[in-house]
């Protein structure tokens, strides 16, 4: 007696560019393995994602998904493509995206990494070394038409009025507040670039940048082995797509271009649960389609039992106090963990771009107790060949200065 | 050979009341175990937090500890003052404070908790039981005179000018911005009121409901056994204060008065880093004041395997996008959780409260992925008597009608 | 609305006498505070052990537990006795009892650990600390008659007949095989001694050394907060007895007083499954009655993410191959790992005294490949405040030399 | 900057047989993927193990292992080989090996699993489903000629002294005591057949049953993904062998071909620490061979949170009295667990298959108060999609026959 046999859907060659195939990571291969950040300096960010897919998705009897249904997308293994165990962190320039901190690291940076089975470590960053929590950082239903809309409509509506009521630094200003349609290196997989069709649709297509209803570019870490992601189905055969994969990554993936990417492998089994969205997904807006997708955390997630927690709150750096604002706390708890981490011999950007890649956790741990929001940022000490902990001066272990080898 | 003994330094009657001695819950024990939310419709906020403290810390040679030092407090034991084993959760009415959700759920509620061991359960909300990760909400040191100011001016200038720059819900307005120091219902302790000293002091002494740089209310759920907090020392003797203990809580403490409250003990040991403000807390702000404390996380918090988990993005309830907003994202995932959990057969209150108080845990996932924050809320399956996770319809238990016996 | 409310069955006063009221430790308090191993020395092990109960076990409408069912003991809390936090661990000398290596290590030892809440530590073993699995090491059920004859009978038949089929180490003979029913040392709470009734039980009744088919001396570290054990009901009433509250153990127990054990309050909470034992024992043996108790962990137990695990195999120190032993096995395994950690400074002593009660996992792993069982000792890194890992040699720590105040 | 790149040392064709490559399962290949258990009743077990090696292990100059080294071995990452993706649990014909229960289970029975990323199902055990702790069974160094003579020496006694002092049931004598070198059916790689050389290392190699001090088939589910294994050297370059790759494991693998089998791949990092066993190693028994392997845990194994346990105490079936004997023991735990498995619908065939290959973890809980060890066998409950923990009788799910599709 033999189980349903897997299919292989989408086949990867890394030794081509990712437009003579389906994928290599979601830059398509255009950061290199080197000790040079100009290519993260120079990326054009518009050029992305590359991804897998849209899969059409049928049950046992050829039945697709239809609007309505729950797609359970189980990811059952995934990992680095065998012959290409590395991956790379990488610091957006201020003028190019930037990232969670980028009023305080506005410039470009690299950091690679390179697997041992399990573990990454980094020539970049010595003195770390830590078990991956391997996700795909994208995996999304495609949205129909009307959600479409509506995301394209909320979003321009930001970009029209956003900036005068934006409360983060001021030079987050600098950053796009999102990134509507443009037919500027739209990548439309097998459409034939020139034609009117796919001119209309390079106008209407949403970017991936953000995850949405649909789930996408949701970049959250604890989608890994074992792990079921329940997925709302707005379009007939729920046209899923995935990509992105991460090595590793922290909660908030700070700095953007932050978790470990890599190309990878990817194992999936979907189960269609018939009329699942409308019975489970209860929307939480104006329209039926305001719904967010729920999931399981798998039983592989690597264990840590000794963390170290960084506590911000809702005041910024120049001292202003906001109102229970979760965002403002949480940079806070990273650049104090970034302050702390840099007495053991870091630079401050070797630990920005670690806060990014490593399993640690960002926390809301209190958002009621106006006017301060409190986050915290857990870091698993055991990453660190060296005890991070605070101790009485003059009984640790001598500070050391590591290279900075950070480009 | 003897090791150092502990000392009991504030001990607690329970059959008193506040004002008679030091301590009982942090409403100093105004919420009474009934069947009524009327305690909690009217509990007047400004008389809190009934404290512990402030106690002055000296090492084995009885000298202080002095501003720029780090107070290394371990949490050695903690809980339910014996014979008083039982807390409440409460939603405050939208006139007295509100909470996070304040603009779905206005009216007051209250479910009583009663405590087997580690394990508590509710008669208002039946088919849960949970191990609670017991911690205090409050631990802190006393600001200095130049760190109280500076509390002061920038909650001021909150009050002052926060309202138009606000952008959570309309709704939110309604809930005080900040509580500036007001002589109405000040805990002063020994300070005899009505003298011109207490009336001073009242003017100028912050209120204790937001944590902030000396630790305090920061409400953080790991806390709990074990557990070591580092927190700068601002004043001579560090002045350490504790208290408003909780048999559980869930990130976020939702509903405000959503901790499992409870009148418990507490053993701490406390150890002294000479120096270690300066060493280990880089101040992130204009003075060298703006630090925040760190802490690491006990060994024996209730391990749970089976998490299901909801996202929200920074799209609010009306559909407007919000730019990185983790505080908006945050709370969509938590009304989709309610949304979810109440097809089991709960009102949408007695799960506001149980997301309030149980083990559950808020991410920031994603921060950067512009303009969408990602936040998740985590909820362990096994606090539940029935199977929560979705499934093919008509594979599941049938669903059931909970009594609704919150008042 | 009131819970059941838990009432008080055994109260104890550390002040007393244990003869003066109901139980202190397992010895009744005859181990003491302080530095010399005497008391250990010349401990008369057959006034064991000093138990809570029996107790009559009755459902809310006051029937009682009858043979058949199954009594389902909830371990809800337990702990020290506030102002009595500190326990011993021992090594038995050769001649009164012996341990599992008393081969190896014959004369008495003993370690002090005070408690800082769920930690404990040693002056007589420096440099660990660990938090408490807190456990009884004695949980159980009356036996019936019939029962109590069957034990009688078995254990009697392996001191006549045991000796010649040892094949442990030749001076294992040196300990007892079994401990017969004597009225030396009897203790058997309230009835009168001296009258013909005390002298029956005491020729019949067993002694509470071994674990049996109703649980008793099981000594399993697991059985701590938050676990429920599944007791067979033999007499009517159930007859429950605890006791012998070790603040922590290793698997094993291996120096046979081999916990920390101390003086400790535990609250139990029961219920009665009704024809349980019958529906969910099967016996495996000649009569009915040869079952065992299963048991739940709790969700509470220290976590730990890294071990250091030594091997042993069914080959004695002499060199003699045995048929899949796992006792033997077991028995180099732990041998094994006091010759590696003596490398770390303590003596052998010290670590055989450390092994037995900390929270160490003794593994059956490989009971199948002829003719060696395969055993293992895992150890929890983190109780170190060294690494002990091994490393290429001139990179760890200078090896340091412990005082050895063990006596 | 580029790091050590891993080389494919043992290269697999699974489409070959055994002997035309090297390896593919510990079988050789022999069982298959059907509903016939013929191919492990008729199972000539002599022919094991397949092995990859021996490695000639040298440092990054080239120079190789000494004797007094210690190896050591990171299991970076390892799974099934792609293509592959299945394996098997057997168990063996009481007159072909038999197993640990083979006086209660004589006849040879099959249960084919099938793998989904990170989990297996059988279709002859239906309604359970779990996560692989996916490990070698093998993994040793070669023993030096004076090791071997041990081995030979201490085994050959035993099978000329050994029968009248088993103490195990009467009906385990039927199973081999030790396999002793034979030119029937060995694997002797690249040597020759039939030549002087062939037939003078057959007559002297150790058989690869049994784990010893060079490691070997240790069956020790948890050198596991991240696990690092410290080996002893005995011959110059270490001779590193590995193989009989397990999807997962039971503590004890009790019914001898009781992984999940399978065909591999595993990727190992090897680190020489010169004169490590020398340093870290003391010998326990007669030479300076005595020694034992030590391991690490990794950091990913898959996380239960509630566990059923069951005990057992060293009174055999037949009710007789053993002292202190481990294994005794964990044979009545066992037994208990698929007498109370076997309520659930499952035969005790393939309960018994179940415990060889699921996550369950085998304890020496008590080892001490004789003349009864205590073991306990504990069995995750998440791996069961019912709840087979003891309730009330009425108020469990209905009980169901399950199909006993075994062969």
């Amino acid at each position: 007696m033999a189980p349903l046999t897997p299919r292989l859907v989408v086949p990867i060659d890394v030794k081509k560019k990712p437009w003579e195939q389906k994928m290599v990571d979601w830059t398509g291969g255009r950061v290199r393995d080197d000790d040079s950040a100009d290519d993260i300096k120079f990326l054009d960010l518009k050029i992305t994602h590359y991804l897998s897919g849209p899969l059409r998705i049928v049950d046992a009897e050829g039945v697709p998904a239809s609007p309505g249904d729950l797609l359970a997308v189980e990811i059952c293994n995934l990992g680095p493509l065998p012959g290409d165990e590395w991956g790379y962190t990488g610091i957006f320039e201020r003028e190019n995206g930037g990232g969670f901190l980028t009023d305080h690291f506005p410039s470009a940076r690299k950091a690679i990494w390179y697997f041992e089975g399990i573990y990454a470590y980094s020539p970049q960053i010595p003195g770390v070394r830590f078990p991956g929590l391997t996700h795909p950082g994208i995996v999304g239903t495609a949205p129909s038409v009307e959600l479409l809309n509506i995301w394209n409509e909320r979003e321009r509506k930001l970009i029209e009025t956003g900036h005068e009521s934006l409360k983060l630094c001021e030079v987050l200003h600098q950053r796009p507040l999102a990134n509507l349609p443009t037919s500027d290196n739209c990548l439309l997989g097998k459409i034939q670039e020139g034609t009117a069709e796919w001119q209309k649709i390079a106008n209407e297509a949403a970017r991936t940048i953000p995850g949405r209803e649909n789930g996408g570019n949701c970049d959250i870490k604890n989608l890994s082995r074992g792990s079921k992601v329940y997925l709302p189905v707005f379009v007939d055969g729920a046209n899923l797509s995935t990509g992105d994969m991460h090595f590793s990554q922290g909660d908030g993936e700070v700095s953007f271009c932050g978790a470990i990417e890599m190309s990878g492998f990817l194992e999936l089994k979907c189960e269609i649960i018939r009329g699942g969205m409308k019975e489970y997904l209860t929307p939480v807006g104006p329209t039926a389609l305001h719904v967010n997708p729920i999931f399981e955390i798998g039983p592989v997630e690597p264990r840590f039992s000794e963390w170290l927690v960084f506590e911000g709150i809702s005041v910024d750096e120049s001292g202003k106090q906001h109102f229970l604002d979760a965002s403002v706390a949480y940079k806070r708890a990273v650049l104090n963990a970034i302050e702390y981490l840099s007495r053991f011999g870091y630079s401050k950007e070797q630990v920005y771009l670690l806060l990014s890649c490593c399993p640690c956790e960002g926390r809301i741990s209190g958002i009621v107790d106006a006017p301060n929001a409190v986050a915290t940022l857990a870091i698993p000490t055991a990453i660190f060949d060296q005890d991070i902990k605070p101790k009485r001066l003059g009984h640790g272990p001598k500070l050391r200065r590591l290279p900075d080898v950070l480009r």
